[in-house]
């Protein structure tokens, strides 16, 4: 079952009044180097300073209370795992999140700091989906998937949906690797043409869209965008992108690395590299976008202050 | 003649069109280092990348086309530069710019790049109100008053005027040197408490308050906040603030950088050091803000990247 336009507006009044309705954000140097009117959706501002908290606030809004009283699980890079955290303490319930060992600081300690359980497991020689479904079964969990849910692809969604509400873009760009993100976003603006982003040398999404199959990346693709480095997108998000994306684009990590350094001079925002690689496509001219008017989406702002101060001194 | 509420709505039919309706920003971890529900007035957003726009675009609208088409002059350390170069392009009109040489460079440049004449002068042996003068008579430009000017205060108050719209908040912190901000958020805020706060070592509003005369400051001190180390305030913000400020308040250079790097890590904004001043307050404990609900005004984040880096690596 595909989500629909119907599910995106009741996750929007589902999170109404826990997510942030983040800020469009103009600048007349964004606007400049691209030719285009630029509005930067700004997710770095959102609780948890990133995105994820629309869609998992969704699913676990969406369980049935007995179901939601036996608490979730999740596995995360970090920004889904902040999200899965945070609503299921505004429940009221126990979350355990499944992180990789190597993941940022801050996200672990964000994660923790809200009061979930954190596995650390490494990432190259164990499977979480394994972890993950062993735990569910102990505890008796529901695991909240990152992407592949119509629920949470709903409530991504509803960031297309306050983009509907303010603009009409002509092109949207979103950070990308499940493309849970994309998939919303391209349901709530059927008239835009919704691009993918994804780190250069990890494009599966390119290659999936190519082939007409789920296409996988090879292990141990080492890129500074760590929120993106799926090994492939899930059954529902590929469906929809398959039929709907306009397409992917890539950046490379020297291109991420300036624009999260644009966005730190220009829009005075803090974006992760993740977070920032819809920009760098935008920053880079990966597509024309003269005379367009273009939505690009910043997704997420959890970066340690260390990478963040090498990336300005850079 | 003192400007009213009546001004600052004005100014803000005058700015629609030009200045950004900044976010208020909530953390959940700034709430709780408080005790308080804390509203973050995020003017690092503003165009330009802090509130000087309000006023300047504000007073360079209200004069005769005549008068405004001569071009107008400014003497600032470099927000207000930024504000006064931008409102002037925006009139297509010529700006005059006398700034410090010490000015960080991204606010040089930045005031450049809004096609603005820039004209250093040496901060410690060289007047820049003579300069000002000066060049103003040779020109026959209008001299725009950082902050001494009713419309210029009217302009700032469309801060207080769109936080009103949206809470009503028992105390507001506002980042203060002229005060012509603070005096701004006063005026649109009569319910409110208004504070200001000024640089450790730099207090002359404390003091001004204190003995009911326009105290200055001694030349020289040194503080990492450059936008807020004026001599002295100006006859009408002192006037606004001796009857209506509730008082005002210091920060340490260091609870200054700790500041910005809290509203890095939880805020994901960039601020400049004036811009974080009155956030390092509410950290401080300067004030008892528990059970409160407060407005913290983060009024800019022009920061050089360096700068920035040294911050956040400290």
């Amino acid at each position: 079952m595909l989500p629909t336009i119907e599910d995106i507006r009741a996750a929007a009044k589902r999170i109404e009044s826990v997510a942030v309705r983040t800020p469009l954000l103009r600048s007349d140097a964004l606007d400049e180097a691209t030719g285009a009117t630029v509005f930067v959706k700004a997710e770095c501002l959102q609780r948890g300073g990133a995105f994820k908290i629309r869609g998992a606030y969704n699913k676990i809004a969406s369980l049935a209370p007995e179901e939601r009283a036996r608490g979730v699980i999740a596995f995360s890079s970090g920004n889904h795992a902040i999200g899965v955290a945070t609503a299921s303490r505004l429940f009221s319930i126990p979350a355990l999140i499944v992180m990789p060992a190597d993941a940022p600081k801050m996200k672990v300690d964000a994660t923790r700091a809200q009061g979930a359980d954190v596995v650390l497991y490494d990432r190259l020689t164990e499977s979480r989906e394994e972890i993950g479904a062993r735990l569910a079964a102990e505890r008796g969990a529901v695991l909240v998937k990152p992407f592949d849910d119509p629920l949470v692809i709903a409530g991504q969604g509803t960031i297309g949906l306050e983009i509907s509400e303010a603009i009409a873009p002509d092109i949207v760009l979103v950070p990308a690797s499940g493309a849970g993100l994309a998939c919303g976003v391209i349901l709530a603006l059927p008239n835009a043409r919704v691009y993918a982003v994804e780190p250069q040398g990890h494009d599966d999404i390119a290659r999936s869209l190519a082939s007409a199959h789920i296409e996988s990346n090879p292990p141990g693709i080492r890129s500074i965008c760590d929120a993106l480095l799926l090994e492939r997108m899930g059954e529902i998000t590929f469906a929809i992108a398959r039929e709907k994306l306009a397409g992917a684009l890539v950046a490379s990590d020297e291109s991420v690395r300036a624009a999260m350094r644009f966005a730190f001079q220009h829009l005075k925002i803090v974006l992760e590299p993740s977070g920032a690689i819809a920009l760098a496509a935008a920053l880079d001219g990966a597509l024309d976008l003269k005379g367009k008017t273009v939505a690009i989406i910043a997704s997420g702002g959890n970066v340690d202050a260390g990478s963040f101060a090498a990336v300005l001194g850079a």
